[in-house]
Formats: structure tokens, C-alpha cells, sequence
């Protein structure tokens, strides 16, 4: 069953631009991923340190793939102490 | 330039369905306006209670216009007293 998932990353003021630099590496090789069907990188206009990635996955297994992705960890190397971390919203799609 | 929404609707308890329900008949009028390039219905995994609606839109104008369509004070009239209100996050698509 397909799912989206809205991934948050509030960056630190002075991290800002290396933050989008880390998600904007992330595009290519994810939305290749078999079972990517979005992967679109968002800036919450009400607050430009926050990141927003709105994704949509053919199922819980192709996510889970992607978030032990080699692309992920670097991702997650390329943000340690530059963010808050990666808040992750999983949502089932209905209709 | 496109922007994303996340519309996040939470209901009271009792009710949930009618929320969904609401949330549902709006599908179709909307996924026909001119400027409406996704629009879709989703339950968060960790709160069935709240209801995520994930939409693109081709410009602020043609959400604007969205926002006050007819099916959007149905909406507002339908859910009125049976849920939190609609909390809406503007986000700029960046790639």
C-alpha cells in the first residue's frame, strides 16, 4: 500500500545553506529507487530554516530500503550537528 | 511558482468519520481546478484522529482562488465543531 511521508528538517541559522546542499545530493539517487514515486524538496515559507521533504513510497519495504540507503547515511553524516534531525510523518494514503 | 500545502486536519473523536467524509467530497471538485496539480487525502499512522491532505498548486493565485471556492466553505461548514480547524503549511517547492 502506498505511503507519504513528510520528512522535516529544521536546520541551525548557520547550517542553513549546507543543510539544502545535503537534501538537494539526495534527489538523484532517490527518485531512481524502485519504489520512489515523489520526492520533492521543500522551504516552509513561514520559516527558511525549515526543510520539508514530501515523499510518496510504493510500500513500507521500499521506504524502509531507501532509509538504509548508502545515500541516507550520508545525508545523515553530511546534517550531524547541522540540524535537529530528520522528523519523519508517515501517512497512509486514502483516496 | 509552484508551492506545496500540507493541510492538516485533526477531528474530535465522535468525529472522525464525518471529518473524512468531508475531506473526501473534496476531492473531486478540487482535483478539477485549473491550477490543482495534486491533491491527496492521507491518515497519519501515529493518529488516526488526523487527516493530511497533500496538495500542489501552480501559483499562490490559484490557491487563493481554491480557497475560496464553494467546495471549500462546504468544507468549513461541514467540519465546523468536529474538528480542530485546518492548520495549512505553505511550502516553497525547491526541486
Amino acid at each position: 500500500m502506498p505511503l507519504s511521508i513528510i520528512a522535516t528538517i529544521v536546520a541551525h541559522p548557520e547550517h542553513r545553506e549546507a543543510v539544502g546542499t545535503a537534501l538537494r545530493d539526495m534527489l538523484a539517487p532517490t527518485r531512481v529507487e524502485p519504489g520512489c514515486q515523489q520526492y520533492d524538496l521543500h522551504v516552509d515559507q513561514a520559516d527558511p530554516l525549515c526543510w520539508v521533504m514530501i515523499e510518496r513510497w510504493a510500500d513500507a519495504a521500499e521506504l524502509e530500503a531507501h532509509l538504509h540507503s548508502p545515500h541516507m547515511a550520508r545525508l545523515q553524516s553530511a546534517i550531524a550537528g547541522k540540524a535537529a534531525g530528520i522528523d519523519i510523518q508517515r501517512l497512509d494514503l486514502i483516496a
